[in-house]
Formats: structure tokens, sequence, C-alpha cells
């Protein structure tokens, strides 16, 4: 019953941007031995150049007692105020001297507020969304889930923007023609269940704007999606079926409860960044094993390339 | 980061029933091999005794080739018609020749139907609802989920419903105090949450009509309702974190994700049964295996004890 169907390896998302040059990264209010740590083993791996902003003098000490070399970090003073270092951060892209951003010891709305302000802030043409890439022990499947972070419930222009973007990361990341699966709670389409409709209404739109380079089926329940087992056993006949690269949530409830029974009782890794930004933004939360930051620094740097 | 803390073993929903007398179960459509292979199962268990409705002769040539004894199980020929069938389980529940139903080959949809009639139906004054009971390998732990499969978006009254149902069947099956998580996407009440705003009102609601006899608290991440480890990171300290034995899903679809993450990534048994009608329910899918479908045979006998 375990998932065993190999893809890619779990290291696979660090092979990723082994030969990217490191990343230069914007790292929002920096000031947190847990960032220090994740900062010390990204430089190992010469994954990323860090500027690191906050309160500098905080920064500097971390950045001693993880000996860090200074030469290897770029501390950039912002003060107390977090919201003025999410600025600057903001700046440092416009001015091109970083390719990405990071959270660091700051509320996710308050960097958040930032990237999306008007007028001076990160917004493309694209929807902002979040995907979550998950690697699993003892198998080198990845499965990518969006949007578990950032959009609460999309409706239908949203949803599309979801799915336009997480089919651009995984062209980038090396899916030459990623399966996406759509959930809801089964295959039927029922109105009383909007996720199925929204689902149902998005397969034919993808398979007009996509088409040939990606497929997008649902509604799917979740078994169908990623069991090929499940799905023989019922019949069912899409090229998705058993086996999605990609499942897209209906609502960030589905996709929070689903990306962390995977982190807490499979022992999955989950990198993530949101997309859709004019560079790629690594969230992380407090809770995450720098593992997953690594990875989703990993992650970003293939984005940006 | 895996699930070990240990409350009950995973065979202790076979040993709840261990000490009840056999349980005089209605299969609806038991015309399967699938079904007969569980009932072969649950009579070696001495579980059940077992009104096997559908079409009689497909159901004596399949019990002759499972090998079950003819002395062992009652058979009543329905015809052709699986509504049929639904009807003449739910008038034996109503002759009380039998304390439980189960889903055979039958749709849910139909099955239910006879359920849910008026008039002449299994309704109660409660809510119909379903409870999902995980156990896991190597844990002893159990992990209660509910409605993952009959109410799809429950208002405040049916959300409230779908509590006191789940509570009922834990006191039933030996939870003397149950702790409920009411599950959301993080602990915060925002009104563009639905879901958030449900949990925190039924978590006022539920401690004037629960004080002493159950604890339910939300909204809560589900991390921080299944690991303590999480909870403790982040500094909640509700009765309920990191110690849920029975989370509450806002809707259907993120209970979907959720039981079948568990079962198809964690190997994760599902035993499940619908609460709230005059005898529980035992609604198993085709996709089941036999493990499960025992184990919920269990609960249903237990349940009705």
């Amino acid at each position: 019953m375990l998932y065993t169907d190999a893809i890619v390896a779990p290291s696979q998302i660090l092979k990723m941007a082994k030969d990217n040059p490191p990343l230069p990264i914007a790292v929002v209010c920096a000031h947190h031995p847990n960032i220090m740590e994740t900062m010390k083993q990204a430089l190992a791996r010469n994954l990323c150049i860090p500027y690191l902003l906050g309160k500098a003098d905080k920064i500097h000490k971390l950045a001693n007692e993880y000996a860090i070399p200074s030469e290897k970090i770029i501390v950039i003073d912002c003060g107390e105020e977090d919201a003025h270092a999410a600025n600057i951060a903001v700046e440092m892209v416009h001015k091109q001297e970083v390719s990405a951003l990071m959270k660091g010891h700051i509320h996710t709305d308050v960097l958040m507020r930032a990237v999306v302000a008007s007028g001076n802030g990160l917004r493309t043409e694209r929807r902002i969304s979040h995907v979550f890439v998950m690697s699993f022990p003892n198998s080198d499947r990845l499965l990518m889930i969006t949007d578990a972070a950032v959009n609460i419930q999309p409706d239908e222009k949203g949803y599309q923007g979801i799915i336009s973007n997480v089919i651009d990361c995984a062209h980038k990341i090396g899916y030459a023609f990623p399966k996406i699966a759509l959930l809801s709670a089964s295959e039927d389409v029922l109105s009383a269940m909007p996720s199925s409709v929204l689902a149902d209404n998005a397969t034919r739109w993808a398979a007009q704007v996509y088409a040939g380079r990606a497929i997008v089926e649902g509604p799917f329940a979740l078994d169908n999606a990623v069991s090929l087992e499940a799905a023989k056993l019922k019949g069912i006949e899409r090229q998705v079926a058993g086996n999605a690269d990609i499942v897209v949530v209906p609502d960030i409830v589905s996709g929070n409860i689903l990306f962390k029974t995977l982190v807490y009782f499979c022992g999955a890794c989950a990198s993530g960044i949101v997309l859709g930004a004019k560079v790629p933004i690594v969230l992380t939360s407090r809770a995450d094993p720098v593992e997953a930051k690594i990875a989703s620094i990993a992650l970003a740097a293939k984005m940006s390339s």
C-alpha cells in the first residue's frame, strides 16, 4: 500500500540545482538560530549567496556562533521593523541584486504584504500561488501539491492560475509532460460538491490551453490519483489515474491536511515555494526541519535558473 | 516524525468486540466474492451472524465456493432489485431481526436512500454521519476521523451533530474522555476561512454541552492536533494539542483526502461505520481490504452492544 513507484530520487531536489550557480537570495529577518543553521548548510552545499536582512548585530553574532565565515554572507541592517526588511528585500529584487526571497523570522503576512503591494511589489500578470514538492523516505517518487499555503478558496480563475503556475514550475524542474490530478472526494461531478465542478471545468479548460504540454484531469479522489492499483480496481482509465505527478487541492484546508499528513504520519519532506511573483519565494515555517528548508532553496534556485 | 504514541493496539478494534455475542447483521446485496471472503473471516472470528440479502442462487454458489457451511448463514432472496434488498434490510431492523447493516455489492446512494427514507427509514433524532477509525502499522494508536464519507459540507447544526455522534461512539468503544480536535488550516480564527469559524463556535458550544464527558477544541491545523512536538514548538497549550483521539474535518473532501493519505501512503487500516441511524451501518468500498471490513464489523458489534 505504500508509495513506491519511483520517478525521481528524493535527493533529486538537491540534485536539480547542482549545476546552477549559487542563488543570490534575500533572507528577510535572518536573525534566528534556525535560519542560521539553514544558511550554514546551504553554504556548505554551495546552494546560495545569502543576503541576510534584519537586525545586523544579532545576525553577526549568530553567524559567529555557527562559524559562518563573514566573507560568505552579506548582512544588511534593516533595524527593528520587520516590514522594513521586507520592503528592502523587494527593492533588491527590482535592482536585480537577488533572484529569490526567503522568509526568515517574520510573519508570512508581513512578508507577503510587501510582495503583493501594488506599484512597487513583485506581482506579475500571474496569480500568486504556492507549491509543495513532497519527497518520501525509501522512495524516489516526488509529489507536488498546490495550493496548500496561499490561496484559501480559489474561484475558477484563481484555480486556473494555480494550475498554470504549477505546470510552469513542473516544466522548469524537469517534467516535460506533467500529469496533474484535480482532487475532490470522488470521480463523480456533483453540483453539491463544488470542488468536483471546479475540477471538471478546469479539465476542459486545460485540454485546450495545455494540449501537448501537460495532462490535467479531474475530479479525482486521492486514491485513484496516486495508486495504480486503486484506479485499476475501480476501472478508471484516465491518463493521470494512479500516476499523478501533481495534485491540485480545492482549498487551503484540504491541502494543509494533505501535506501535513504526509509529513507527520509518513515522514515525508515538504519543500515549498511561492510561484507567480517576480522571483521564487521560500516560505518556511519554524517547525520545518532544516532539510526541508535546504530543499526549498534548491527548488528556488532551479526555478530562477 | 512517525506516529508512535501508543494508546490502543491496532488489533484493539477486533478485541473491542471479543466479548460481544455475534452481531446479527444484514448484508445488503451479498452476492459478491469480496463480501463472501469477508463473511468467511468474520465467521471464523465469531464476529457476526450473517443475514445475506440479494440474489439467493449467487449467494449460495459463492458460499459453497468459499466453503462457508450453510448452517452458519441465513440467505434471503431479494430478486434482482438492489433497492428491494435495501428495503428488506431496513424492515429487518424494525423487526429487530438484525442489529446492524452492511453495504454489499450495492451503490451507497441506493442503500442510504432506504436508510434515510422518511416514515419507514432508520432515522433517529440524531444526524446521520460517518466515522473512520484508523489503525497504523507498528503503532497502537488509533485515530478517529469524521465525517469523511456522508456529510458533504455540514453547516453549524450538522457539524454539531457530527461531533455529538462521534463523542457517543468514542464513549461506547471505550474512550471515557475523548479528546477532539476540530480541523482547519491553522489555529487562527479567520473570517475568510469558514472552517476556522465553525471550529471556534463549536468549541464554545461543546464546552457547555459536553463538560466533563469530552474535550473539544479548535481550530487546529493537523500537525498541532496529532504531534506533541509540533504543538510544543509552536507553543500551543490547549488540552487536545498533540493528543487528539478524534479529528473532525470541515468537509468531505478534506476528510476523504486525509483518510486516503493515511491508507495509501502510510499503510493505515480504515474501519468505518455510519452513526446516528437506528443501527450502525458498515459502509465499505470494493477497494477496501478484507481486514478493514472485518474491523468495521467489529466496530459495529461494539457500537450495538
